[in-house]
């Protein structure tokens, strides 16, 4: 063989070889903000843990460093970030956005609204990525669940519900829409940083507050000032939101989008599956080490009530937009069939089998 | 340059590019062995939901063929298949192999145990995935969630149960564990393969059995000979199984490891939420077309007979064998612990907000 020959040889072995090597070898290197501070618990992890499987999967070739609250200063600048590309990803979660767009707000949870396996079958299999996908899209943003909280808890109380009258011009730290629907029967809704909750508390500022549920609250440290611990109606199955700027996403290779699609799912999933966990032991705890505090469920008049001012406001929105009609139409239509179901196999499990 | 150091650099430039590119375009071909006929609805979908995400998330690097119980002429010997090597791995149920290993039995649900959330943190949060490996290891299998159909159904009966005499002599189609459980209150349990159940029932070889729930039962036809549909206590959140033979999980790189794991754990959590859909949509159909099927639970009378007999069991287990003391240690202590967040969660918040 001809020198030359040799040496066309290798460039050709070289070439053959080489340019999916180095498309697959590309390291590329993402930014994701989340609206929480850094080591937030439960929340916190669901970020690491989808940058981890991203990392590990990819053999290192998607690396996602996470940019908290302190170092980007802006817990509610994550969707703007992410439209304009300044972060390729986000964590956060869908109903902070509602201020900007109205329909974003239905796909984090509802009052009354679906349990967690009972929304993500509709978000999989019902049509709610679709509709995500609809309100999202403009933007030119994609969103994902993004991890859940399981069943919220109603909150703490410094007193007791037991009427109506209890509700009027109760001060109670509870920002969002259920705090629009309290509103409606004269209680006081405010929102106050994390940080200055527990002084709002002790000092009577607030009277009543909702966090998240025992997962998070313990470490708070409410029950040492709250006898009373409300359980949920307002965020039956809150789920947080993985974001991703629809052109860096379109820039991956096609394989590592499958990862990143995976690991979202997959780190959105665990939250689900952690919060349960976390939930349960430290509920064991506060039952064990504050064996005073008394969990309680608002009477069904009080529950009533709220419900119908909930269906009222709803009903309301969905008049004023003609895809938050079919996004509501999408929820309450599967929601209820799910629900029959729910009915029949763990609820009837449940009440038959084991007592409260 | 002189040639010859031209070839050399060429040369070293290839193999400085090579081996990571070789080792990583290596196309590994694995196959899997299912319990499952071809086609099987929801279960089968698990299988080739994790096989279609490794396909993807590896590009094409590690492809798992899937043969269904037609091809390989053994539905009950994915275990040895595994084992052995014959297949890298296999979908199943974990308590088939309760008759090699009486402590396989505990890792795909267990009477008046845990539901599908709870037994999630269970096995990633509580212990579960350990003892699992610990079970599995002597047999140099990786064993793993496989997806879970949720709470399942106690099964169709032709005549009402009211008293714990309408359970003796009674012929039901009611494998493993719970049909023990049964045959110690005088039901007669026995096995009858899935394409003869229809006719057994029909013709009163039978009088009732046991199959899935609303996801996989409508299909049978069962709700047009049998008027009794009741709630589940035998199995309140089976998950099915991956098994990879740990000597074929060791020769893969590590990132194609990483992308297995995660597929595997997806496909399961999928499988949970595709079981929710599909029960809800056919139980609604199965209201809707057939409203004289009667959804009927046992009456407290005969649950707390069953449960009696299903403990006393346990116990005798667990006093045969350390690690079945162990596991079932396990299990009771984190189920107690989690059911309690279950009813301040979800319970209450079905029983506060919502009417049967």
């Amino acid at each position: 063989m001809k020198i030359k020959s040799l040496l066309t040889a290798l460039v050709a072995a070289s070439i053959a070889f080489s340019p999916m090597a180095f498309a697959k070898e590309k390291t590329y290197r993402w930014r994701l903000a989340e609206t929480w501070g850094p080591n937030f618990p439960v929340f916190g992890d669901a970020s690491k843990n989808m940058a981890k499987m991203v990392e590990e999967m990819s053999g290192g070739r998607l690396q996602i460093r996470i940019d908290s609250a302190n170092k980007h200063k802006s817990a509610l600048g994550i969707f703007d970030f992410v439209r304009t590309g300044q972060y390729q990803m986000g964590h956060s979660a869908s109903y902070y956005w509602k201020g900007k767009d109205i329909n974003t707000m239905f796909f984090t949870t509802l009052p009354f609204g679906m349990t967690t396996p009972e929304q993500y079958a509709w978000f999989y299999h019902g049509g709610g990525m679709e509709l995500m996908k609809e309100t999202y899209s403009k933007y030119g943003i994609l969103s994902y669940p993004g991890g859940n909280t399981g069943n919220q808890m109603g909150g703490w109380f410094r007193k007791e519900i037991n009427t109506l009258e209890d509700l009027k011009g109760l001060k109670m730290r509870i920002p969002g829409f259920a705090g629009e629907v309290l509103a409606k029967l004269g209680a006081k809704p405010t929102n106050i940083p994390s940080a200055e909750l527990y002084t709002a508390l002790e000092r009577n500022t607030i009277d009543a507050l909702e966090w998240v549920g025992p997962s998070l609250d313990l470490r708070m440290g409410f029950h040492k000032i709250a006898p009373y611990y409300y359980t949920g109606w307002h965020e039956p199955a809150t789920e947080l939101q993985f974001m991703v700027n629809e052109k860096a996403f379109n820039s991956l290779p096609e394989d590592l989008q499958h990862i990143l699609t995976v690991a979202m799912k997959t780190a959105a999933y665990d939250m689900y599956t952690q919060s349960t966990h976390e939930s349960s032991e430290n509920l064991a705890t506060l039952q064990k080490e504050y064996p005073n505090v008394k969990i309680r469920s608002f009477p069904p008049e009080v529950m009533n009530a709220i419900k119908a001012e909930n269906d009222k406001l709803l009903e309301e929105f969905a008049a004023a937009d003609p895809l938050t009609k079919k996004i509501l139409e999408s929820i309450h239509s599967y929601g209820d069939k799910a629900r029959q179901w729910t009915n029949f196999s763990d609820r009837a499990y449940l009440d038959n089998f084991d007592s409260k």
